[in-house]
């Protein structure tokens, strides 16, 4: 992969030092977060350019933003400036049995009050591998939405494969429609999508069928079924035992075989928001990485999600390599000097 | 004076520290702020009951908000909870020829969206000798501008007296209205009034007359005729050498006479945000203090704005003792054991 | 429950930041403790008036520590000024095989010298549902012993229920009396005590029969005859693994039955200390929360203990519905967005 | 000025927070510096390509180097990757009498053991309008004089203009020749220099000629003669009342006129490391900004350096309007809302 | 002078970090700090070898109180472990007007609770020049002022001379002794006092002569000729223009002469405290380094003085190299490469 | 134990704190490292006076690390000041399946250049039971090897007891000999070393036998033929599960006996590095401690090692009372008050 564009709010992400909770806040700790901008971040650390389009406020506030993007290799020279604010989202961080908690305050933010006419997706999108984006994006405003769907129909136009994480969050689409009216129209140009048995009844209607073995490879059959240009479903399977331990596996599905890794043991876990991102990052880059092995492409995805579990903030900023020794088997976390 | 009610919204306030500029910041600290809150918070240190009246969002967030105000004095009962977000205020603190800049996200926010019919204005002021309001309240939104008619109406009905900062921010007053057609109204029920030039002729087309010695007594005396309730008018004079070093008096007018203090030499300044209100706070406690001595009052007033530069974050912090010894003279900053 | 009084000494408590030893510290993170206040405290976030009994200097260090406890919602207005120092105890937090370290400086206090007959307990115990007091407070000073007594017979006089955690601390008790001579005629007014065996051996000089199969119901039985007020008996059972895992269970018996909850695997532990007291917190509350249902109750208390564990400071700020959470079996610690 | 193109080594600075000296550092804020990077930075921050040309170490301390540039707009394209070390220098912030004191360890760097034939000076030339570098450079080693003559003489073949800060530092120039046998072969190519009366001696044995009014004047007038090329000198002079307050005025010659600007008093200084690349990226982005005004250009320049007093760091973050204010005589520091 | 011995109590000094006020603090940065060892600790840094004698409690707080002093160079191996606790105090740091404050929480401490005759002075003191006390040490109590005498009297007679810093706090001397009972026994042994015309009153109640010109020269030498083994008195003038500008000069008469310094202009103060130890210290060392030229040594003490308000804490970590530029007169505090 | 020598290299070590990455790093936590010195600086912490031997620069960065040292026991008085520079090594800390990583920046150093003849080794050795070294110190440059070899061969003359920790790393050793040529000589008058099979191999070409049903102590015994001085091997066997979960064990060989300890679970771990140093010291202490008791000693050593990993820094701050807590088998890490 030399070339990915993202698409999607970017929030400045606020969190009170180590394990302090909300209430005990004297400072907060600044990094930025978008669940598009994590994947393309992730995959700038491998060498790939990596476009992100958004929009933040014309002040010192979006300036910041965008330097600290631009440090962590984001292609930024697509970002534009307008709209009144950046958002914001507040993560206070759990142990054990107590969980972490997040509160957003994103809306009307210099994002969702973009003018869908104002991005030249065909410029933009040219010599680009994939397009991504995730189902916030339309959640967020109808021109955030409109505009999504102008940069699938050109991405599919142009020869761009589609990449999408299907992800419905209730609270959000609160602009007129709802998903079920326009998600499918934005998967119906997809090659790849990341999707839970959740995700695809709550958008498609579809549930597993009765008597199949595997729930979720039954879904996606249909799934695929319904959206003909769709080539890879992705899931991976949490087990939360608490705040600090979680275990983790990657699934694919091709349409007709059936993908797993082994079961990464996440003990104790530094940050793991973001590392849904970081194994869609991990997938695309492996998809050529690999050169289509697909099972090679999943175990690194899932290493990448899995080391994801270590580093602050939203961004996976590991290397090839430290990913390849996870994924390989290596999971001894030995002093590299 | 025993008792003051407030009325306002309160911001979050985020500072990178010390002379860190936002596009370098890492870390905010965390204080809260609201001009109305300040006066209230600035009298809670001197042993006056300080209610303040305002919405925060039901969540973490609002209520790490309620804690911090209540840690300082506050008396928060009246606070409602309700509304999406938490107002936000990013602060640079500037130095010697750099300004400090204030970036603010306040729209939108709980305040904001209040119901106007929700607060009980005869319950909470009952018992109160003051009610003060800025002139930022009824710039953020038709039904906070409502709301602080109520309060104002209320005030004068039961005996109240009622301040005001009628603080100009072009910026603001979005939801359809001109300060020139919402101000009179709040300012005709005022005894006192914080004003100055500027103000009287944005807000009331009141210029000095030609001819006048001392322009803003000039000013002030029109304005008091075209409001007669209004007792006081206030001011202060800054003089800004640098952002690092300021000087300071007060005036005061009582219908009759003019009363000015010494010039306060400010340096270096630790942070000036929030100083107008330690000089209301300063008059409206010390009127009752100095038994409506005026000149000590004022005094009192000024050297409050002026130990404020001294203090980090909105709150003017000090004691009595410490007002009263700068308002008597001793500018000597001697270690106290 | 509406209201609780709690009385005892309160200490500023020193921590160096994360693992770092005393030897290694370079700033200390300051937060308040005091076993009483930390029950009220925990209370007081469940919406419980909750009114603290102390005494504290007359100076800046003294009001700092007012602010804190009010941040948090304690009620202060029955905190005196007076004597000559602010308590303080360093905490050095261990992991692993290294324990973590406690170093008091509680002596002489402004709590250890108050005025036996300061406190107007008539007036402060009005309309509380529960008087706590724990072992230390009459092991620090005559006089503090004396008020606890006072306080201790006030309550049962106006039907205040009466709680205590019959802490024994060995290095304490050096104003003339031993424990044996005075905590008896304070339990004598308990309904209900957390009671471990060796503390009643050491008390009380009461010793599982030989035969019973549950030694410690075997002991409380025996108390229970003895001080007939008492109602009800607690305890914590902690298995510590290593200083950052424990497993914990709650006991309790009402004189006829006994009740245990299942055992809390707590892996990695943020901060330990308060977890009695946040036991403690969750029974008085649960008590009336959960109608007397001691099984509901138990498991409450005990879950409030286990999130202890994961908040910093001595104070255990977690809310009803986290606690019922847990209690309700959910150990995940899920995101919650 | 649409691209300038810099070379030179750049280093880690490493500064206890505040005012700590280096005794009592427990630990070390990372920024990064270095002279010819200050100037391109400051020039990115007013939207001009600025490339610099370095090498950093193929190691995370590298590429952590590479990011924090980047963030700040520098253009890191031609950055190799290659040799042992990232270079470091400490710095301690002094405060009235007590000077800031600086320590280099900057010797045996990827900088230093350049090969000097590696960049392709004229496809990293190519539509520059500046080049610029520093006395340092040379000093460094023989490789990196090497290179820069290379670049020089490529810049003035393409028709590149070239800029020099003529920097003598003596503990430098280890590497086997004297700044007496390279420097003039540089300058030479050079249109622009910065140069005081002791630089002009020690490089160029050039001494004001008695009799003259203005010494500085007739040295530069002698130095013009001897390096035909150049068209332009600068200095400025600094008056150091104490570590916390210096007076700085800039001085301009070009063959004919000389310019000076007014005399900024500068109180409390932040950080004044980095100020003299602030004047000369002032002076190159001025130059044609103003048109070739060489009063509003030295004007904007030395208000440039003025405010570097204001930021921490190397690199002067400030905005074309901060300077401007500045430099058309607005010295307050006015709050800008 | 190669060897110092001083005498006194230490305390952990607490500050909230910057200007922070107490209420407002959430960390305490940790310095240690005491009259007597501040002049040991300053000599250690020019060479001297520096014995302290005091008591710690025999904790992990005692010895890191130890290994604190021990890396400022102070020989500990005269520190006994004993008693209860480390004495405290918290110190906020002013500015401006508002004045820098000290809350004390030193009494019975390990080293008020001494055994007198704990001490070998013979073996201490054997081969010291000078040993060192101030007027606090004896108030503290009754064990601290008899070791105190029984040191003074064993310096006299192995021929050490004795130096005081006879500074009267009121505050303290509650052991039942008053310092005019304690002070004049002690003084009488002493060669070098500082002292100022208020402690010679409150002390000796000794007075300026009327119609003598110098009140100062006039009262020493009254205390001289009631002292015969007196040689020397010091003192320092303050003018505090406020807590973040003080003028400083200082004074010293041998019997015979008057000598002063130049004023130095203290602008802006880092931290102030220490400053009259780092005097004493200066004076101390001066005395020898100047082989007596008691001007030379007066303004070596003088401008030691002036630099420890550069340095945070208590200790004035400045080197031989820079008091010698200050007190030869350059105040410049140019950047040293 | 009454006295131990080490010699080498003393880093300063900068970790970015927590789990930051070096990408994300804005500030370093500075500590100090070097494997000898960490012996001796363990030791210290147990009542043995150690001396370190070496070289640091004559500036203010030399005396940072040396008062650095002091503070934690070492005897710095034969440390000699000379040379360029402080060497820098940069730990960066791993969690889970991300490892730590650390990147030396030690060459060209104030102790690499070192003069060969500058230490007095009879008269430094005096009255040490021990010396110490590393096989980092021969492999730094080819006069620390020289001094290395002059300190050995003192000891051995004088009956100091010889300890080596045979460390290979390939890496270094860039100054004309192998490791082959060099460590032989040395290890010729060993009384004791930490090797390992693969150092064995490496330095000395010695494999275990087949058929050996211990291959250590197959080597072992086979290393103490070749050098007959030998009298103790050692070794630890950690097996790494992540970067935050290690098990370890101690072995040892007195040429007879096979000694081996409990295997102990470290989880989860504060910092591993200088937990071999740990071992070490531990050893060293205990072989007097207990008398000679090989099995107490090795437990001792290895408890040692295991409380490395909850402190920060390479240096192990715990008492012998910890260490024995955990050697007689209670890893509870109980709270203790």
């Amino acid at each position: 992969m030399k070339k990915i564009v993202t698409f999607g709010q970017i929030m400045m992400r606020l969190s009170p030092p180590g394990f302090t909770r909300f209430v005990q806040a004297h400072q907060f700790d600044i990094t930025y977060a978008g669940g598009e901008a994590n994947v393309g971040i992730a995959t700038a650390q491998w060498g790939v350019e990596a476009v992100h389009v958004t929009r933040f406020p014309d002040n010192d506030m979006g300036r910041a933003a965008i330097m600290y993007l631009r440090k962590y290799g984001l292609n930024t020279s697509e970002i534009h400036l307008g709209g009144d604010r950046l958002p914001v989202y507040y993560v206070e961080n759990g142990a054990n049995a107590r969980a972490s908690q997040v509160i957003y305050d994103r809306m009307n933010d210099s994002f969702c009050t973009l003018d869908e006419r104002e991005f030249d997706w065909e410029r933009i999108l040219k010599g680009a591998d994939w397009f991504h984006f995730t189902g916030i994006t339309p959640a967020l405003s109808k021109s955030a939405a409109h505009a999504c769907l102008q940069a699938v129909q050109t991405a599919r136009k142009l020869g761009v494969k589609v990449s999408a994480d299907v992800n419905y969050r209730k609270g959000l689409w609160q602009w007129g429609k709802t998903p079920k009216e326009v998600m499918p129209e934005l998967v119906e140009h997809c090659d790849l999508i990341v999707c839970g048995n959740s995700n695809a009844d709550e958008l498609f209607d579809i549930y597993p069928k009765a008597g199949d073995k595997n729930s979720w490879v039954s879904t996606m059959k249909q799934v695929m079924e319904r959206f003909p240009n769709l080539k890879l479903a992705l899931d991976t399977k949490r087990q939360s035992i608490s705040a600090s331990h979680n275990e983790l596996k990657g699934k694919a599905f091709d349409g007709h075989t059936y993908f797993k890794t082994i079961t990464h043991d996440l003990h104790h876990i530094v940050d793991r928001i973001g590392s849904g991102d970081a194994f869609i990052a991990g997938f695309l880059f492996g998809y050529d990485y690999f050169k289509r092995d697909l099972q090679r492409t999943l175990d690194f995805a899932t290493a990448s999600a899995a080391l994801k579990h270590t580093v602050e903030g939203d961004f996976n900023l590991v290397s090839i390599e430290e990913i390849q020794r996870l994924a390989t088997g290596d999971t001894s976390g030995k002093l590299s000097r």
